[in-house]
């Protein structure tokens, strides 16, 4: 249902790795990961943790009263993510190799959003 | 000390609102905050805040194994946060209007970040 986005997604930006739509409570819905050379990435853990975050960031975006989370970044050493709330209940991640076009990554999740959000 | 380069930071990125150098224990070193016609935000609750997210992000990027991290940015209704991690003990962290320049933003913290990890 939601594989057909993810794959678009991952195979159209420069470094893409993996991607998948969550719920906050951690279960996936969907995931697409790409075929590499190297160990592949287990999106469904990172996206585990990532929910996690994501939970604690939306109490603190409460708490402060900066209105609803609508987008959560990260770059480390090995990997680049970006997150973006679809709705109360589900988000959508995209995970880069450090050298990843970032830009590009963030623009094509825009895009395929509110698809995904009529969908869920 | 660091005042001066958090001032040129926040006044030369469009929706520029506040910065700050703060230990990850949630102790600021030094912040600026523009003046505005509306309430200004607490940089200081803000960076507190965010710096227990960005312990918790550190835990999960080692659980994760992908490096360290080295930035975090979110994206809510109200408000842009960027945060570029200096060293093992303080970060740097952007406060921008929702439609400030979140690409200026970065470069800008990354262009400062060194200068200010020579002082730390």
């Amino acid at each position: 249902m939601f594989k057909e986005s993810l794959q678009k997604v991952v195979e159209n930006v420069e470094g893409g790795v993996a991607s998948l739509v969550m719920g906050f409570d951690g279960i996936a819905v969907d995931a697409y990961s790409k075929a590499t050379n190297g160990p592949p990435l287990d999106m469904n853990t990172v996206g585990m943790e990532f929910s996690f975050i994501l939970t604690q960031v939306r109490k603190a975006a409460e708490i402060l009263e900066v209105g609803a989370l609508q987008e959560l970044t990260l770059k480390s050493e090995k990997l680049i993510m970006i997150m973006k709330v679809l709705t109360p209940e589900y988000f959508l991640a995209l995970a880069l190799g450090p050298e990843g076009n970032f830009g590009k990554g963030r623009y094509l999740l825009r895009i395929i959003a509110p698809k995904l959000q009529a969908e869920l």
